[in-house]
């Protein structure tokens, strides 16, 4: 099911902007029994990245009813987009604009059923940094695929990106974090990357509980030395990396923890 | 007028992955008489961007003739784009896929139509180096937009671009390139920018002509010590940069003769 402008209609014009430059914002999120989880969360984020490109949000209460009208009956996933809409040729905004959002769901795929843990592996590509854009999940999104591209092992779930000075970002499709002798880490996305819902929740709940956690730059050698290596996004919870290329890890126990706290409530 | 896959319709479907993640790639180019100036050069760079990205690219002819459907009577501009085309949510390529092609026509824009000298500023956005997608004209252009949109005087008609590390790339729509003591001068795009093919014209003509022209690396104290400073692109030809912020040049005579080189000929 899919929702263009609040209409059900699965096109959009050949000229708008998310088309021709990648002008506008993304979310993913999971639903349960047709309704958006950490929906308050998700709402928050867009209008934040809305905000980077100066874009107007939609209005809450039309954006979530569009996700309750498009979502699957039990588990599944929808995403929305915002645009700038259709505009004239050039890269200059136009004075007048109206944005574009779609509502679009899908199946929940398999692999984010499970709580199973996963391998991943170190990606070649490095992030471009442009602290202009960072944090933001903006429709630029060519690096994810060249990167995602880079394997096609079906064992390999995901993969780990480094800027071009060598620090730790992200997944190609989820944030990284890590805990040592009690503490958390994860990489500060100032430069590049996306910081996603997940990671601000566990954030949140770590400080909740009084776990000290570390936003900071790290290099993969921070990462190696860890206790417990995991991943999270909207989709998949927090998942333990239990092998990283030729790096195996035990459990220690972060995992369920983080997403005991993580799912506490689905609001 | 437009054509989507050869069709006469003015949309794609909303989960194409052009739109979702600017999986794809462009063209601008220029008609003459309801034909496409340049074409062998814009096919052949679009050969080359869609390999960038692992893409199909559209059958020459087919393209071609598309183009002229859609083209304007006298002079007009028409823009093509290549994605991946609709696929399954996630970053992974699908196995199989097939492309979608967008052909479409509007009017040349008032300012494409004069050879009149322009005024420039510097941006203070700094272009991200990501050399595994440098050069490309691919369809994440949020950094063109947003540079574009840190300047509202219509009479400034470009803003110059230096990468992270301070290196002059580009303009917001086009190339850079300076004359001195009889030689040219434009950066080199190995880490981020467009690499036109007006810019490609200009230097086939160069070498042609006996002119010494150095790819490279260049500051933008390099620019300022210029004797004639110009910026090009398929639409506007070569135009020399009059005024950059408080530094005035004055004419010595190597745009006329670069677009008359440039305009040798329209095939």
């Amino acid at each position: 099911m899919i929702r263009v402008n609040g209409q059900a209609i699965d096109s959009i014009n050949a000229r708008d902007r998310g088309l021709a430059y990648g002008d506008g914002v993304f979310r993913t999120l999971r639903t349960e029994a047709g309704q958006p989880v950490w929906w308050a969360d998700h709402y928050t984020k867009l209008q934040a990245d809305c905000s980077v490109l100066k874009l107007d949000c939609p209005d809450q209460g039309t954006l979530r009813d569009e996700v309750c009208q498009v979502a699957e009956a039990g588990q599944g996933v929808v995403k929305i987009m915002v645009t700038r809409g259709v505009g004239a040729r050039g890269y200059a905004v136009p004075e007048v604009t109206e944005t574009t959002r779609v509502v679009l769901a899908s199946a929940m795929p398999q692999h984010a059923k499970s709580f199973d843990d996963i391998r991943a592996r170190w990606c070649e590509l490095r992030l471009a940094r442009q602290p202009r854009l960072a944090g933001a999940k903006h429709l630029n999104r060519l690096e994810n695929v060249v990167a995602r591209a880079e394997w096609d092992e079906p064992d390999i779930f995901e993969g780990l990106l480094c800027d071009d000075q060598g620090a730790i970002v992200s997944g190609v499709m989820s944030n990284v974090l890590w805990a040592k002798q009690g503490e958390l880490f994860t990489p500060d996305l100032s430069q590049c990357g996306v910081a996603g819902v997940a990671r601000m929740r566990v954030l949140r709940a770590a400080a909740r509980q009084g776990i000290r956690a570390h936003v900071d730059r790290f290099t993969p050698a921070d990462l190696l030395a860890a206790d417990e290596v995991m991943i999270c996004n909207s989709l998949i919870g927090v998942r333990r990396v239990a092998r990283l290329d030729d790096t195996i890890w035990l459990p220690v126990g972060w995992t369920p923890l983080l997403n005991d706290a993580l799912y506490e409530n689905l609001d």
